[in-house]
């Protein structure tokens, strides 16, 4: 019988293999996108999408595979493939940028989630990129409205915590423009500046959000002290300073790389998926081509009248404006009216969303376009034919 | 330029070969567990896990592959490959079931939710099957218990919906044993009898939670009526005896297929990722391989002294054992005292757990093992390096 490490070996030349099957992959999507650019066709094509996994569900099954697992490892493939195709069509219509103003302002010092998500937005080379880590979501807006960014990057939702309503009440007074969207997973995870043992962490530092979020794995070790700290990048730097075998912070893996940090575990969250939706704004709005799924988001206040946002939204309804999501936030001084922020599935200069926001104009009081940007949300097809 | 048909004939090309790797790597995984057995190594190995997701993000960087992608649909890969080996290991320790004995009981009719979860419990042979739907939870543990058939399937989670009560508390009387747990994936779809257009439909049929589950989606096409059945089953049902342009059911895709219908839409549930926990129930219990992660659920209920419950929850503690699941529900006609329902994540037969067991008896009131199982759940490694 093989060894452990030759069956390892043969894992990883078929894990290799699979790579570059990826990779040829997302090369081929790109032909298609230059495809579809010509014959101005959109990117998604559900039915395409139906077929081919009922398709290869049929073919993995004399092999073996189920049609659950096929349709689960395809969907992801398909997300990319979507994706790659999205930014290669936004690039050939919108001027690029030069390398030289890639500028991007954010929250907090550099490892903070705000930080990795502006790198996973402007990409992997971050040796050409300008970083500037604010000390509020205010001086984001200002670095980016005074030109001295390019890109400024807000947290908006944490799929646990719910909405950042500072974010929101800033984007009423903002001339900037959001031009994306971005999720960025977050896992938590117990990072120590030496070699150690869980049993031995006698104090953990923390930003008090993580802290709570993580609150079944830390009463599985009660004896663990905790220290608040004013971010996760803080309870790091902390850690990192104190270098000893007996504390730890809590962070991002990523995080704890750029401060030179040991990974203890990792998953420490009670909720596995969570993730944090982000906006990026800069002060030119950007074209998305009608071939992307595009996303509108706007503000506006309804009259006092009642029924008036019912009004609004019918208004919505009537033209086919799918709303995927809908947040209302007071209005200072005003106790009797709302503010509400509306996303919508549509491209801005799509004639109906043009003729929805022209009869809204005179239905309400109030409405003011944030931006229009690509939607990175890729709703996954499912074939019939999976278990 | 290629045409679009010509560039997805390389596309399924590139996807065959897929298809045909992840095969040979399912393959190649079941000499790691045959090598596994041998050794008595545990198959996770979470170390070699996380080596691997970093040692493919470095690869697939040049490649033009993000670490975030990579390390999604290695997570998808790794998984199957744990739940196969386990399987593999399973069935080495325990009897093999005679084909002729392979009969479920369940509740609903063919194509309720619990007849899918059955069958996927079961394989694919669908044709080797006895298949006994009944018409309540009740009736399940008879079939089971009188030996009509080998095994019951019973829901006893859903995420949206919770927990199913009525099954707990019948899980209390039984002689049967828990033999496993699978989650079976919810899709919500809208399934007609002829080709129509949604535009058409005017009046739907479902069981109310799909229906309350879905409420977004109807809120979208107001003009629909809503007709409630007792199952999603008898919603099918009715649909196909209308065989009305008019009329549409809420189903699963798999249900909609068994009574012939179309498809018209799919992922209907206002939460994406709805699915619903069952657990397996048969006479006589399983053996888990402590090579193979486990899970134990129990009851007991505690005495009316203040504390008691925290006493038990500090004693498994002391020993080491994970609680991934407590749930509490009232003895009828005993208003001040609670039973109380906990999934732990061991095995059995371990030396830790007997241990635990056996101080539990002594400080609590009553306690009952319902049955010790594989656990599905693999919690996913991430690597440091993923962006």
């Amino acid at each position: 019988m093989a060894t452990l490490d030759e069956i390892r070996q043969s894992i990883n030349e078929i894990d290799t293999q699979l790579l570059t099957l990826f990779a040829k992959r997302r090369a081929i999507s790109i032909e298609v996108a230059k495809n579809k650019l010509l014959s101005q066709r959109p990117i998604r094509d559900q039915h395409r999408e139906q077929e081919l996994l009922a398709y290869l569900s049929q073919v993995g099954r004399p092999m073996g595979l189920s049609a659950h697992f096929i349709q689960r490892i395809f969907q992801l493939i398909i997300e990319d493939s979507v994706l790659t195709q999205q930014d290669f069509i936004q690039q050939q219509i919108n001027p690029e940028v030069p390398k030289s103003n890639n500028s991007v302002a954010y929250l907090g010092p550099l490892g903070s989630y705000s930080s990795l998500a502006a790198r996973k937005f402007l990409g992997r080379e971050v040796s050409d990129i300008k970083e500037v880590g604010c000390s509020s979501f205010n001086q984001v807006f200002q670095e980016v409205e005074s030109g001295n960014c390019r890109y400024g990057v807000l947290p908006i939702e944490n799929m646990t915590s719910g909405s950042i309503n500072e974010v929101y009440d800033l984007m009423q007074q903002t001339s900037l423009s959001i031009v994306a969207e971005l999720t960025y997973p977050i896992d938590h995870c117990l990072l120590t500046a030496v070699e150690t043992d869980i049993n031995d962490i006698e104090v953990i530092y923390g930003h008090p959000q993580p802290i709570t979020q993580s609150s079944h794995y830390l009463e599985k070790h009660p004896h663990i002290r905790k220290v608040f700290c004013d971010s996760s990048s803080a309870a790091m730097l902390k850690v990192k300073e104190l270098a000893s075998p007996n504390a730890a912070a809590i962070g991002s893996a990523e995080g704890g790389e750029i401060y030179g940090l040991i990974k203890l575990a990792s998953g420490l969250a009670n909720q596995p998926d969570n993730c944090t939706r982000f906006w990026v704004v800069a002060r030119e709005p950007v074209q998305v081509s009608p071939l992307v799924p595009a996303k509108t988001t706007f503000i506006m206040s309804t009259t006092q009248k009642t029924g008036s946002l019912v009004e609004a939204l019918l208004i919505l309804r009537n033209h086919n404006i799918n709303m995927t999501k809908l947040e209302s936030r007071p209005i200072p001084g005003n106790p009797w009216e709302e503010m509400f922020y509306v996303d919508v599935a549509a491209n801005l200069e799509n004639e109906e969303m043009q003729a929805a926001i022209n009869e809204l104009k005179s239905a309400i009081r109030y409405i003011k376009i944030l931006g229009c940007y690509p939607s990175e949300d890729v709703h996954p097809v499912t074939s019939p034919t999976a278990e």
